[in-house]
């Protein structure tokens, strides 16, 4: 009997459903619905070919190395391959602080093994990754929600949640999912000042970091505190573990991120990963080290802001042209998804099921928020991707999702002769 | 500092070192060393013609999904084929009772995050897979060994184990790792019944069942469970989650195994997965359907057979032709590993070092016992492995090995003359 089975799960599991989101995929896989719900790549800019010769030539060149066991840490010339690219970005790091995850939301699962006891409170953004509390969950996390604006998390309300001791806090800066908001400059000095004083240490999450589309490039929360740190008194290993990952600028199929730590931390995560998965698939992390190498992956990277930029724009004229001025939206410098947030009195459940009848889908805000005291403010926001759809089918898109969104309205306020 | 992170640690990693044999294979690498210590499959036996093939054809007709996002669940017509495939041996899976899993390592974590709450109790056999372990100290499981001989697992004294109310027992009844053995059909029975009896459920680690060199296939303990439970009231959905994978077959180096059971525990470790790294890689769950389908997996694991058949005889004959009559060990119907037993007195660890001297390496015996009261029964074993080295090292080899045994016999038992 599966009771068998049930009456015996563990305690850690009793948190655990399964994401709305990936449920609500399968519905919008109908090909007539226009879905601006996932959060995926465009396919039309996956680099194919050079995926094509990668794989041959790492057959030709290396079967027994790419078709056996390999390091826990990763494959070493990815390792390296990462360590430079990140120190473009002021991230100073050595191979040895790099450990190669399964997607980076393996990164997320390993940080809560190593970090969370059960009961142990985690400092997130209102909303954040949906991801992140899922990883976290499981391990027994309660949550500290700070909200955001514009500029991101609101430093200046931080103090307060610091005091009371989360175990660290969990913060994407970089066109946040899913508000598509950029922690400002400013913001980001705050936090790692804070994090120090408090001895709060940071989880970066940064998959979309150069994904961007207008503005200049802010250093990542993590180079801050390291400057920060070898101000104060000299250079140390720092208060921030830092995360990106492959999907979002080769393919998100490889299941291929990655994390930078001081190395004692990723001594421990590597046997937190031995007994997860043994290490993630060499042959994956061998293709993709060919795909990327020789400038490679900048060029993609440009060819996927310009593709991805223009749908961006898209959309967001989209929006000035047919949505009623009572909704507003975030205005995202770079990365996947806008914030739309609704009047007061809307609610996105009651509107996803007309949208579905117009033939184009969302996610519902309420899905990115850690639960106390936001179920309200989460039925009031919706969130839109724009990188998967084509610029027309975006247009379309955002005309039935007005439709929508009118017909919501107006059952809101009905007019007087409707009484 | 990085005591800021470390004085951070959550509990569960109190125990959690890495891997004894991952960091002696490190030491083993050294080209001039035959090392019988690593699990690897022999890499000239890796089908890479097949493999590039394949790889050009996902590429061609469906780069598209193979680099996309996918479910978690797993590439839908490789659940079809495993289905298939462990319908023959009389596991009546459907595509429902099958998840993906990166490699079967993720399956016993996932395995662990569902059912192990801190202290519970797992029943494994002594001495057993050291991964296991691994996996399941992790959410802080406590062990129940019970010893195994030539025929596996002492079904005999299983009772008063069971007694003890284990959350579940983990056994390997082919070609056991370490041990080499295989549980006898009547044992299998047992186990089956006492299970059911007690009402404790049963992990089936099944990674090496299709390479057996010598005797009859055995029926697995999930379908003796099914026929068991039908036959005293009804169908049922059973006792028994079963895991198995592609490393042991295909390559390792694509992470990619799998677990059969009952749909609704395929559901929470579908949500339970999401969390843990999204899906396995969908690329390389297509790459491997290509290869293996239309037959190609079943010819392929003939060949397996007849090289690893081979290398075991030869190293059963260089044993019996070199080592000291003192010296005792397995004899394996199928695998990649034997086990030896040395005289009471030799110490295992003395002896790789010696061993090394000779330029020859194994795993000490001791790392496959989960510790309590097993230590000196450790120390009287080695793990030896016959999959990843050719014939003729395999001879050298042992010889090597032959003669630090006598050198260690003889400091037990000087000489009068060297008083």
């Amino acid at each position: 009997m599966s009771t068998a089975w049930t009456s015996r799960y563990a305690q850690r599991t009793k948190n655990v459903r399964s994401s709305a989101i990936r449920e609500l995929l399968k519905i919008t896989q109908n090909p007539a619905i226009i879905s601006f719900a996932g959060g995926l790549p465009a396919p039309d800019v996956f680099p194919v070919e050079r995926f094509r010769h990668a794989c041959t030539k790492v057959l030709e060149k290396d079967a027994r190395i790419a078709l056996q066991y390999g390091a826990t840490e990763g494959y070493e010339p990815l390792r390296e391959m990462i360590a430079r690219h990140t120190s473009r970005y002021g991230i100073k790091a050595q191979p040895e602080n790099v450990l190669i995850t399964s997607g980076s939301q393996q990164a997320l699962d390993l940080i809560g093994k190593l970090l969370i006891n059960s009961g142990d409170r985690v400092l997130v953004e209102a909303p954040t990754y949906l991801g992140a509390l899922q990883a976290f969950n499981v391990y027994g996390a309660e949550y500290v929600c700070v909200p955001s604006d514009n500029d991101g998390l609101r430093t200046d309300l931080l103090e307060e949640p610091l005091r009371s001791g989360p175990k660290f806090m969990y913060v994407l800066p970089n066109f946040q999912n899913p508000g598509g908001t950029t922690l400002a400059e400013g913001r980001r000095h705050q936090l790692v000042l804070l994090a120090e004083r408090y001895g709060i240490p940071i989880i970066e999450d940064d998959p979309y970091g150069q994904l961007r589309y207008e503005g200049e490039h802010l250093p990542p929360l993590v180079v801050l505190d390291r400057e920060n740190l070898r101000r104060d008194r000299g250079y140390s290993i720092g208060n921030v573990i830092y995360l990106s990952t492959f999907s979002k600028t080769l393919a998100p199929g490889l299941r291929l991120g990655w994390m930078v730590a001081p190395p004692d931390v990723i001594t421990k995560l590597v046997q937190l990963k031995q007994g997860a998965d043994l290490h993630t698939s060499t042959f994956g992390q061998m293709v993709a080290y060919e795909v990327a190498r020789d400038g490679f992956l900048d060029e993609h990277i440009k060819l996927i802001r310009r593709v991805y930029g223009e749908r961006r724009d898209v959309m967001l004229q989209a929006l000035e042209e047919n949505f009623p001025h009572e909704v507003t939206w975030t205005h995202p410098f770079g990365g996947l998804f806008l914030w739309v947030t609704l009047p007061a009195g809307m609610d996105s459940h009651r509107l996803f099921d007309a949208a579905l009848k117009e033939n184009v889908a969302f996610v519902p805000g309420d899905q990115f928020y850690s639960g106390n005291g936001f179920a309200e403010e989460g039925l009031r926001h919706l969130r839109l991707n724009f990188s998967n759809a084509q610029p027309d089918q975006i247009r379309e898109g955002i005309r039935r999702l007005s439709i929508a969104i009118k017909s919501q309205l107006a059952s809101l306020h009905p007019e007087p002769a409707a009484r």
